[in-house]
């Protein structure tokens, strides 16, 4: 049976050593409030519910599935009483706003606990985890009439949220959605079309259910252009936000996947369904892309998640497991063989691990803080830039973490050996849940298309160079610091690398668009390695401050080591993926079709 | 429903174009006659019994897997069937000992065979797989009686063959053995222990199955050089080959596992079970070695088909399914969206899948005409040169294969999108039957230690030495070819970099045993490397010289063009991996323990 404990030790060492995100949050005025106890209180509280009450629920979720009856989704055994308890104790309404009914805390408070929830039970946590984006769709868009019927239920988790974007023949290309809306002359739209992979589309842990479907009216021009978003709920609530009538909106069957069995993926059938527009008509694909980056970020938490919870048990058992002799002489001479943990092999997967975890850690949060800039910072300027890092690095943090939160998992299932394919140890589940992460909220190649052609190409790089900026002024402050080298001048020369590679890509591009399409996913790995080697000298440097000032705590010198360790083994994939994306597009397009 | 054509092209490419088999066979006077003619009637014979019979059965077999009940195993729907018609077609005794009944013919025969049918089903080809296994322990060590028992009805297939190395505390760790043996009175042995994940250890397919065992006499000294082997037959045979008695040896229950559902993963236990040594007293590991090598190369085998089935279904899912249009213009203008094999990233995910198998093929076909010269050529020194290179290579052809296969599979899948996550349309399986391979046989950690430490550096590296003497001879021959220099420069400036490499590892390893362990594993993926851009190498002249012939068969167009993809984008990982490699093992060792 594997284990989850919340890595608070860790937590805190980004919120507070690294980020200080006291002083940050100090600086907008909506929680300037919060301070470094409260906040870790909550915290606390959050993580004692998802390892108690949420991580229990993981493999049964995984073992039983969800079941489909009629037309009635029945979750797994504990999944709805779970629910409730969530519901009562208020998680659901933690960063909402308090207009309604929420606790108006940061969004980084949302992301630590998100970590938590996702390390506890990715299928079970992505049920309330869509409610917050259909909220956050809501309150960007909504009319005030949606928001005051929809919002104060959503924020209390009463009725949980979907997004209904895919289609049997549309999932990247949404240009091609074919469902339609058609005024209704009582008011509002009725919605008919078929929509699949909808994740949460049903299920009996609320009292209803919101979602939020792309479809096309009448006139509507063709492809992405005429796509409009309407709020289709479960049950038709008055204006007080009591259900009343069903809506013509059924959930056909579900889907048997290969993992993240607890939550239910339906196909939704719209039979003249009741609907009501949410934002300006055919715009609806720029009001979804609300809740998609929401999502995007939130997938990158699945990952972080899984990989953290997988990272436990692996050394775990390389702590206990007992396998041959160390190669410079035993280090167990009194039990029959060493503890695994001795093996360079297994500290190579188990540093892997360790590497890619607290750097997704510390860049996902520092996200989660700009997220907060961005929202509530009372400077304009500071706003927007803090906005401009999010949209630049929204895919990053998708598409870096979730390959990586791949990778993790298959390497703590491998620490195993062969008891980590033995399903009762609960290892295979994380490498089966984490491979849907690469796949849905647009797969891995959307992201590393999003981040190079329209968030660097199409903006003039101006994003990244603000990126490169902020790094380049952390290079600078280390001069006064030679130990520090060590980490700064690698990292200054891949950051001049990667401006060159960005301009050569740039005007390769001018000649011939496939380059684009062929640079993009080594790119995203590049920049992806250019933040984590960021944040791995940024961390390496508080930890060396702390050692110099004599602290024992030994969470610094480990700090300092797998900073090293990421330095010398993971950094350097950069220079290959560099390598890779100067051979151009030639290699790729030269085959005819029929060649492949 | 995925489906499987047995890729008759290129394995044809492989034989003849390429290895040119019937030169090397003809030197052997055992398979002088086999002509090409007959070995490619054999091949379509065995091409069509695998997608036609066993290819069907391999969604059922992960969906209903194994059932266990009161000692008893249930093979999935289907498979008993298929299994006797195998035997009854006579696949089990190709490459038999004609002394036994077997049919004689080449190892490489049996390699091309197996190939195609892990394409079709792994789990059910692991069935007949571990018979073979059995055979070869058997027939190398065997007594003249057990082999008159044993052999004939192993290979007509009448009975099926295990390996009961692993105990609940020992997996790679053969030392810890605990299972014992005591003479019995009556003649052999008793045996008393339990041995766990022993793959069709149980089911309902033949009529008697065939146990070899690991286990302990009451005076044998410690660790590994205390184990011998045993034959344990499930029924007990007289000196015809009739099974009489039921044997103390007893399924006490099968595994959940990930995937190879079909596939009775068992526990065994021996309650003063009778069997018989095979070979010497404590010198089992050695002769279990036998078993195990081959096995080994069977695991690599079971990669390669998983891959090449896997790559099937996302080049036909590539070439239908309409998403997007191209970023230089529509491809398909007449329809609604362009089919996504036109878009740089699925062609990168494609060709990496392709560009993998093929040298997959090469290489293994190669090996497998190597084992038959190791085993029948009439001249010593051909057959210890082959020797060298399959006992060199074997650890490179199980670890490197199966983590491409992995990647494949996975890259497989991601071309589906979310399609591919959905088990009914059979890619997720690929993914979770592959992840096994690099497991099993012996982990991927023990696979670059086995290569680096005893093949490479034990051997002052001499072996290595001879391979890169094979490969500067092709490198040499190329010399009147400008056109080759774009693939034959690369190799060498690899070869070079990779002796110089293996002196310093060596040189590091004398100051601290750690840096074996340390490179081990980056060292596989090198040497790995090294042999795939030799294969492509020659692929790809083989390719030009048809070209300039004026063939205008499409597959040499696409070999030269693959074999530039492989060059452009994923040989540069050797380097990467070089430079991993130097670090050293500090940044691995650095850390305590608690540290992690």
């Amino acid at each position: 049976m594997p284990q989850y404990t919340p890595p608070f030790n860790d937590i805190q060492f980004v919120l507070h050593d690294l980020l200080q995100v006291e002083r940050g949050l100090k600086s907008i005025p909506a929680h300037a409030d919060l301070d470094a106890i409260t906040l870790d209180a909550i915290l606390e509280e959050a993580g004692k519910f998802a390892s108690e009450v949420v991580f229990p629920l993981n493999q049964v979720g995984d073992r039983e599935g969800c079941t489909f009856k009629d037309g009635v989704v029945t979750t797994p055994t504990g999944f709805k009483e779970a629910y409730r308890r969530y519901v009562e104790t208020g998680w659901p309404s933690l960063s909402c706003d308090p207009e309604y009914g929420g606790q108006g805390l940061p969004e980084l408070v949302n992301t630590a606990v998100m970590e938590m929830f996702n390390s506890a039970n990715q299928a079970w946590t992505m049920y309330p985890g869509l409610s917050h984006g259909a909220y956050e769709a809501l309150i960007a868009h909504g009319t005030p009439e949606q928001k005051q019927v929809y919002l104060p239920r959503l924020v209390a988790g009463e009725w949980t949220g979907t997004m209904c974007l895919t289609e049997a023949h549309c999932g990247t290309d949404l240009g091609l959605v074919k469902t339609r809306a058609v005024a209704d002359p009582g008011g509002g739209y009725r919605l008919t079309g078929t929509k699949i992979f909808i994740s949460a589309g049903e299920h009996d842990m609320a009292e209803n259910i919101v979602h939020l479907v792309l479809a096309r009216l009448p006139d509507a021009p063709p492809g992405t252009k005429g796509i409009s978003m309407f709020v289709v709920p479960k049950f038709i609530p008055d204006a007080a936000g009591r259900v009343g009538e069903r809506n013509a909106v059924q959930c056909g069957s579900i889907e048997h996947k290969m993992g993240i069995h607890g939550n239910a993926t339906c196909v939704i059938n719209l039979d003249g369904a009741q609907g009501w527009m949410v934002g300006e008509p055919n715009r609806g694909l720029n009001a979804m892309f609300v809740m998609m980056n929401g999502a995007r970020i939130g997938v990158g938490m699945q990952s972080l998640g899984l990989a953290e919870a997988a990272y436990q048990n692996a050394r775990a058992y390389a702590r206990e497991r007992l396998q041959m002799r160390s190669l410079s002489g035993p280090k167990a001479p009194d039990k029959p063989a060493d503890p695994i943990i001795v093996h360079p092999d297994v500290r190579r997967m188990l540093l892997t691990q360790k590497a890619y975890i607290e750097a997704a850690r510390a860049f996902t949060y520092w996200i989660g803080l700009n997220i907060d800039i961005e929202q509530r910072h009372p400077d304009e300027q500071a706003r927007r830039e803090a906005a401009d890092l999010v949209s630049l690095l929204t895919p990053v943090l998708k598409g870096f973490i979730t390959d990586n939160g791949y990778e993790s998992t298959t390497l703590a299932m491998q620490v195993f050996g062969g008891h980590g394919y033995i399903t009762e140890n609960g290892m295979e589940q994380f490498v089966r849940d984490a491979r849907i992460n690469m796949i849905y909220e647009g797969t891995n190649t959307v992201q590393a298309l999003d981040l190079l052609a329209r968030k660097v190409l199409a903006d003039q790089g101006r994003k990244l160079i603000k990126l490169g900026g902020l790094i380049q002024g952390f290079i600078q402050a280390q001069s006064e610091r030679p130990a520090m080298r060590e980490f700064v001048d690698p990292l200054a020369e891949l950051l001049g690398e990667v401006h060159k590679l960005t301009v050569e890509i740039g005007r390769k591009a001018m000649q011939d668009p496939e380059e684009v399409g062929a640079a993009a996913t080594p790119f995203l790995r590049v920049i992806g390695h250019v933040v984590f080697a960021w944040f791995w000298a940024r961390m390496a440097r508080v930890a060396m401050d702390r050692i110099e000032a004599g602290e024992a705590d030994p969470v610094y010198r480990s700090k300092l080591a797998t900073a090293r360790f990421y330095y010398a083994r993971l950094l350097p994939e950069a220079q290959f993926r560099i390598r890779e994306i100067r051979t151009g597009a030639g290699s790729l397009m030269a085959l005819e079709e029929r060649e492949f």
